[in-house]
């Protein structure tokens, strides 16, 4: 089966925005067997999109299109969809309901053209989307298959994830395994692998950088499943043999989620202080829903005066160690630990630059420090990259540190 | 003129990486005046990269291919294209000389398939590569300019920079603004402004909605740049009159970034205590290099007791009003400003959900409060999406907020 994915949007055509849809949804397809052949991006011009749908019709067995699903005049996509097809725009009712009890809840009138979104062409049927107004369509006409997603990221990933796998899934085994790893670069893992990538055609082993991590993702084809999965457990068999410490988890479960559950599993509560990160650490931990069963609370400390007044840090140590030292993350993290209710902090202070670099404290030296009532642990560390990539360096590095102390415990 | 981009590679198609060829090349097309319709992606396969080459003679004037330049087998470009125009494919002799003597400097053996790149359909001229092997190339055929470029980023961009704009730039001109918006959906913006929209053929004018903000782009087209630029300031000031409340800058910088001049403007130092966004504030705000100097603290009060004991909210207050309500985020503000050095101070206290919702206090009820030595502005919000969409738009238009409180003071 072929598939052709077309991007609709001027902000695409005019290079205002990067068209990250068309590499999203052309790996999900691989990954269920299915081969891209064709991305196509075309303006919010009527003619255009419906030459580029005759044009894909001819060339692919289902063609998936994300964006110009909206209220606005300018999204058209099932407008000229069902025109190409000959197919008229009915109205669903519920979708209409829905849309109003959407803004009823928020208290505002409904702008009439959001009704334009419970319309979808005869035979074919609407995507649930679950955070946001605009249902997808799927549409089976004549042997193709056409999936219409919505343009905003979030809600065109869920959708493909929880209702378009499950329309277009084939008879055809495939097994995806991720194994996740921090603090060994991508070159150096992949050198380390090399005898293991091609040596079966039935699995696929690529690596992935992401920031300061990096994904081994094991894709196993054919038709027992029994037999992939041997194959890809042997894989990771190996893998942990050699990548032990460095293995973190498993299938993409973000780290600051396997350190939620150990903290839940002892049932500790744990607070951050942050300086260089500047609650950055913070802010991922809090976008794990039910967080507030371990977290309590967390310190921003930016100046030296907030490091004293809200950690207690000395000012004899911010002068003769500096603020960036593993003395100055000792004393915020066991500052912080003087609260109440608190079984566990973590301190992390550096220099994520552009500017406070010296020649013995470079940008992106950090410290971290682990504590409870018993011990303190403070961690060293050096990552390269601009201020935002050291940020997120720092954070995803301090999650790692805290999940190895908490199976060490 | 109308331009298409063609992106060739498997590497594309399969999503394993992403084609930022095309948002580079059609954003840099823009500036000179020249709009790219079709972006088109195809894998590294002569039949398919043939008939999109076919299919782009007929619908653009201006074509420009990257990638398959290379000197192995599957870089195909150039090969395809002569046989598709029925071009003869000629060794050029002094890049010949060029390779062979890249080579020597590197004293490496050359592997002969580099001559391919010495290669070049009769009647056409090469663009110098000047940090890579792979000339580009340019042909102009019955009023059809094809340009071939490398697929190495540095290598495209540069060559383009330097060899294309100069055979292509045309005198014509096209300046594009932006107005950014908060506070207002795209859907319910877009209905106000009908009127403005194909009012004039020169002047486009397109709404594009990110999370919690809208950016309208006005993009004006013609021979005489001081008409295009009157032309816009028009639309900008009948924006301007129309949505004045909600326009909070230009040119997309980011509104912390605005935040963080107009407090540098007046010397303010400025602390955030955060309960639903969890630091999120917070670290947006730290993102801004030599944020250091308007930025002081900030506290992540997740727990009711983490608000008594860092912010003093009164323990009668959240029995009374609970810890989202108008009166806990006036005593978590001004709590926070108790401390040294901080002239102003910003909470939020709400429900990102999923759980934690109630008849009365829905998911997305989030307050706001502004607070300084001698006033607080309690600010209620409703807002939907999930989790971390409420989280984001919350942190957005906690800036906005500020932004507002900064100009009227």
């Amino acid at each position: 089966m072929i598939a052709e994915i077309i991007t609709i949007g001027s902000e695409i055509t005019t290079g205002s925005i990067l068209n990250t849809h068309s590499k999203y949804i052309s790996s999900k397809l691989l990954e269920l067997g299915i081969e891209t052949y064709y991305h196509t991006s075309v303006d919010d011009n009527k003619k255009r999109v419906s030459d580029i749908i005759n044009i894909a019709l001819q060339r692919a067995d289902i063609i998936i299109t994300t964006g110009g699903l909206g209220p606005t005049d300018d999204d058209l996509t099932k407008e000229v969809i069902s025109e190409t097809l000959g197919l008229e725009l009915i109205s669903d009712k519920d979708i209409e309901d829905n849309i109003r009890n959407i803004f009823s809840k928020l208290d505002k009138t409904m702008p009439t053209n959001n009704l334009k979104q419970a319309f979808k062409p005869e035979g074919s049927q609407f995507l649930k989307n679950s955070i946001g107004t605009a249902p997808g369509i799927f549409l089976s006409k004549d042997n193709k298959k056409i999936i219409m997603l919505p343009g905003p990221s979030k809600e065109m990933e869920l959708m493909f994830n929880n209702e378009v796998i499950p329309l277009i899934h084939e008879d055809y085994n495939i097994i995806i395994k991720s194994v996740n790893i921090i603090g060994i670069g991508e070159s150096q893992l992949e050198m380390k692998i090399k005898d293991l990538i091609n040596k079966d055609s039935d699995i696929i082993i690529a690596t992935f950088a992401k920031e300061g991590e990096v994904e081994v993702k094991i894709i196993g084809k054919g038709k027992n499943k029994d037999i992939i999965e041997n194959k890809i457990n042997n894989v990771i068999k190996i893998l942990k043999q050699r990548f032990h410490e460095y293995i973190y988890g498993f299938d993409n479960i973000p780290i600051e989620i396997i350190v939620f559950n150990l903290l839940k599993e002892i049932n500790y509560k744990i607070g951050f202080c942050e300086s260089c990160t500047g609650g950055l650490i913070s802010s991922r931990f809090s976008r794990i829903p039910g967080v507030s069963q371990v977290f309590d609370r967390s310190i921003v400390t930016y100046s030296n005066n907030a490091k004293m007044e809200e950690l207690g840090v000395n000012s004899n140590t911010l002068e003769k160690y500096g603020a960036v030292s593993e003395e100055t993350a000792i004393e915020m993290a066991n500052g912080l630990l003087n609260r109440d209710n608190l079984d566990l902090s973590l301190s992390v202070t550096g220099i994520a630059g552009p500017d406070g670099g010296t020649e013995e404290k470079p940008i992106g030296l950090v410290y971290l420090c682990i504590s409870t009532k018993d011990k303190s642990i403070p961690i060293k560390c050096n990552f390269n990259g601009n201020r935002e990539s050291i940020q997120n360096k720092t954070a995803t590095r301090a999650f790692f540190e805290l999940r190895k102390f908490l199976l060490n415990k």
